[in-house]
């Protein structure tokens, strides 16, 4: 058996050249690939010669490329999608406890326990939902419950996730954002989760719920958290990403205090490839033994 | 059988009323108790009367009732050591997740990409040392586990702490030290605990370290940590408790952006009594039946 064509662009990444010399992959030029890693974003995405049979996308959040025109159905694409999903879950967590511990507000007061006494809140025996519970949703669930939270996890299919309390299909979104102290949101960004939390669903949660975004800005009306922040709707709200982004430095959410937005950092880029690598070597076992890859993309879906 | 007698002082709360009724004791006045709930600190602490024969305590530490000379070896006393644990040591996650993925720093700036990313660490695969593991790194241990991090507990005697990767005993601390990649502090405040973090410790530390204080403040040489958070010694550090405390709000502690100071919340005044109470109802019931009591304190100890 011949080894596999690998070209790695748009420049080579030792993370991801370890990992194609661990499958006993061969380094080639896109001419001659019959496999493209591409390591950046859509700008810049080469004309692919019929010799590539499948595309490995770097990012999990892909509706750049599909906005860009990029993604064919004359060969395989995946995406990064759940490759990433342990260190944003992480940061949901992060997010999460530093809203409701006050640890935000801490960071921007001193030793005002007056006020921050009274606000902090527990995980322990909370109700938190994540909404479009994937991979950061099945990583996010075992560090929930550790702390003794009730997860809800919300997803297409409805279809149960380990570990959840309970599993909800996404149409029953409503349903679980009334039973919700807290939310995560982890879904795509797709035509069906845009602006997902709204006037609407705001209404929904709690005095002292935080909503946290480690998905992607869209999925978030920002105008209607702005409103619901300030009008004590909700107690906070932990950002990674924000719409547009970058946000405008004058964004109003930067303003209030109970709000915390980190620069998209769930997934640091320097971790990237590191995080990737391992997967890629594992679907390039696949793809030499036939088998269904890891984060197959539906192309018609667009993730 | 007659009921206990137990009063309550220096005023009733209805969680503490509700445990002292769950467990079939009656509520008397102070001049005809056996057993005395006292909800205050040491100051205003009564005169006892011969009948008391246990005085529960509703701190975890007691070192301000130890010095006032509060404690006697005539009759039994208890703290609440390990009541608030579970919230302890969720205050203490938070503090830790807020430092290394870099929520505090983002907190204090606006999209400061450049500056965050590189910076932002993961627990997975991380080596936290939890020193004076008592009911607070018991608790700890499994929300650390679930994050993929390594755990080592230092406590006095060095016997395991189910679920830590290693325990080791106090003896050891520079040992477990130089493992570390983050330290989280959970250790009574005496004689042997006092300024176990100070200039020779730290410089133990890694440069992208964080110390996290969910204990007492003494246990750090806070001008040392100073030091070594202006020289890059450590990362950073997350502080419910300070020496003084309260701080002085000129602290240049607090004018360090990789430091986050709480103000003593990890277990908030508001849940104090709710937490305490099902302990309490316990202890009542151990009472009655002669057996020993959870958080007995070792008088001469002072823990």
């Amino acid at each position: 058996m011949s080894s596999l064509r690998v070209a790695v662009e748009p420049e080579h990444d030792p993370h991801v050249v370890g990992a194609v010399s661990d499958a006993g992959a061969e380094l080639v030029p896109l001419d001659h690939a019959q496999i493209l890693v591409w390591l950046g974003g859509p700008d810049g995405f080469p004309e692919l010669p019929d010799s590539v049979e499948w595309v490995a996308l770097s990012t999990a959040g892909i509706e750049r490329f599909v906005d860009a025109g990029v993604l064919d159905d004359r060969r395989v694409w995946t995406n990064a999608s759940g490759f990433y999903a342990q260190g944003c879950a992480e940061h949901a967590l992060a997010l999460l406890l530093a809203g409701t511990r006050q640890v935000v507000a801490s960071a921007r007061s001193r030793w005002a326990k007056d006020t921050v006494d009274p606000a902090v809140r527990t995980l322990r025996g909370a109700t938190v939902v994540i909404l479009g519970a994937g991979g950061i949703g099945r990583a996010l669930t075992p560090m929930l419950a550790a702390c003794g939270a009730s997860v809800i996890a919300v997803n297409r299919s409805g279809r149960q996730v380990d570990g959840a309390d309970l599993t909800l299909p996404a149409s029953k979104t409503d349903e679980a954002l009334t039973l919700a102290d807290h939310v995560v949101l982890a879904a795509p960004d797709t035509a069906e989760t845009r602006h997902v939390i709204n006037d609407r669903t705001l209404a929904l949660l709690k005095p002292h719920s935080w909503v946290v975004n480690v998905a992607r800005g869209p999925l978030i009306d920002q105008e209607a958290l702005y409103r619901a922040l300030v009008g004590g709707v909700i107690a906070g709200a932990g950002l990674d990403v924000t719409d547009p982004e970058p946000p405008s430095l004058d964004d109003p959410l930067f303003s209030l205090d109970n709000v915390v937005i980190t620069p998209h950092v769930a997934n640091p880029a320097g971790r990237l490839t590191t995080e990737m690598a391992p997967f890629l070597a594992e679907n390039l076992r696949r793809f030499a033994a036939g088998d269904d890859l890891i984060s197959q993309v539906e192309v018609g879906r667009g993730y």
